[in-house]
């Protein structure tokens, strides 16, 4: 789809606030962390969009309920598909586009790089309070792809979201380096997967240690933004597509969440 | 390192077996999985090797507490660290070759590709039984051109590891199918983060859900190679760079590497 570069500039004209979600290492919750900041702005009253720029492991359109969908064009771009009647939240994937769900995307990085700047800027978001992107684990093509592209749109920062253990822990130094050569913002630093409460016993165990998180955060002077809880109930939603912050709204990691989320709003 | 090509048919081969870890989705455990089976076969009397090719985010070396170690040069090419006195158990990794651990890798794919191919060639293995190639999430380049330059050695084949949750699996299908078109011969399913045990009361709780590694396995008519549960001394091990197979040898989740090693041996 042909665009000019005036179109280009209108489609991400309207989206007031842009925050990637990163992480040096795969499996952390990133895409977990994304849709549900993402639901949790959307309950403020927010409008909101998600771009899952994870090529090869799109997740986002299950979690949101939204797997299969189809994506029109019309004059502007591309539509997003909406994940909720009121159509507060919108959401572009790679998984949209892919004919059938199991295919891979065996794609070197020209043309990924290609594919995301397509996303980028032939996407109608029209008006959004936020825009989150969600990004592949590591410090690659991807990346430096969306931050050459949002250059002229001031992304506003980056979350980066970490498992508690050390050798998560070490991988998001290496995105937190990466965040200050490529001159993002870090808007502070998400402890996923911190501490398991036994449904059982209701006695806690860190599963994936602790604090390795808020330690980094202390190391690099970042905000720690909060832990949000182990819960498979929050698998559970995730896996079917459910609103997890409006079904277990009186749960730890909902609270995270919302905490999480009041931080953004208040900067 | 220049190297003439008699020299690169040299280097890999001494290695009887080559095997591939896989999986769609990061953060699943493919490098705890590559680390314990490779120290299961080193406990089998054999000779093992582990190529870490995750270049934004090494984690082997910690895992197998080699970290900080330097890679010396001999007239054959690089010298894998030694990570037993024995040497028995040989790493090479890009965390090896990075001045400072806090360094992102932010390479496009030709550099990434240039490295890999120079990982594949230029390291020194000697006479192996077995070359655990552990990837980086996805299937993209690094893993098209582990494949490319894998060809003339033929890779016994590939181990996919998944976490039980539906999105999880998702993205091993479509390494699966990326196993098919690339043929890679599948050696099996490995099913990690499955269950876990409160060391409180024993309950075991489905954290990540449950069984999605073996309905993938049958679905795709490739064996399933067994189950690991979440294990928080696992953890700890690979944290603290400790032998988890010899500490913890009664473990269920030591069993369960043991298990998957064998059906390796036995083939």
């Amino acid at each position: 789809m042909a665009q000019d570069s005036t179109q280009e500039k209108h489609n991400l004209a309207g989206v007031k606030h842009t925050v990637l979600v990163l992480s040096g290492k795969g499996g952390v919750g990133k895409s977990t962390v994304a849709t549900q900041i993402a639901l949790a702005l959307k309950q403020a009253g927010l409008k909101v969009g998600i771009l899952d720029v994870d090529l090869c492991g799109p997740s986002i359109p299950r979690m949101l309920n939204v797997e299969g969908n189809d994506v029109h064009q019309c004059a502007q771009g591309w539509v997003p598909v909406y994940a909720d009647k009121d159509q507060q939240l919108s959401v572009m994937s790679i998984g949209f586009l892919l004919g059938n769900k199991d295919d891979p995307v065996v794609w070197r990085g020209p043309k990924k790089n290609a594919m995301i700047k397509q996303f980028l800027t032939d996407v109608f978001w029209g008006d959004l309070d936020y825009l989150i992107i969600d990004t592949p684990p590591g410090t690659s093509d991807e990346h430096i792809t969306v931050i050459e592209n949002l250059q002229e749109y001031k992304a506003d920062g980056a979350i980066l979201v970490t498992t508690p253990q050390a050798v998560a822990v070490g991988d998001v130094r290496r995105e937190l380096t990466f965040c200050r050569k490529t001159k993002i913002p870090v808007l502070g630093v998400v402890e996923n997967m911190s501490g398991f409460v036994c449904p059982h016993c209701t006695e806690c165990t860190n599963v994936f240690s602790k604090g390795g998180g808020e330690a980094l955060a202390n190391q690099f002077s970042v905000p720690f933004l909060g832990c949000i809880p182990l819960d498979p109930q929050l698998t559970q939603s995730l896996e079917n597509g459910q609103n997890f912050l409006e079904l277990y709204s009186n749960s730890a990691s909902a609270a995270a969440v919302r905490k999480i989320t009041e931080v953004l709003l208040k900067r």
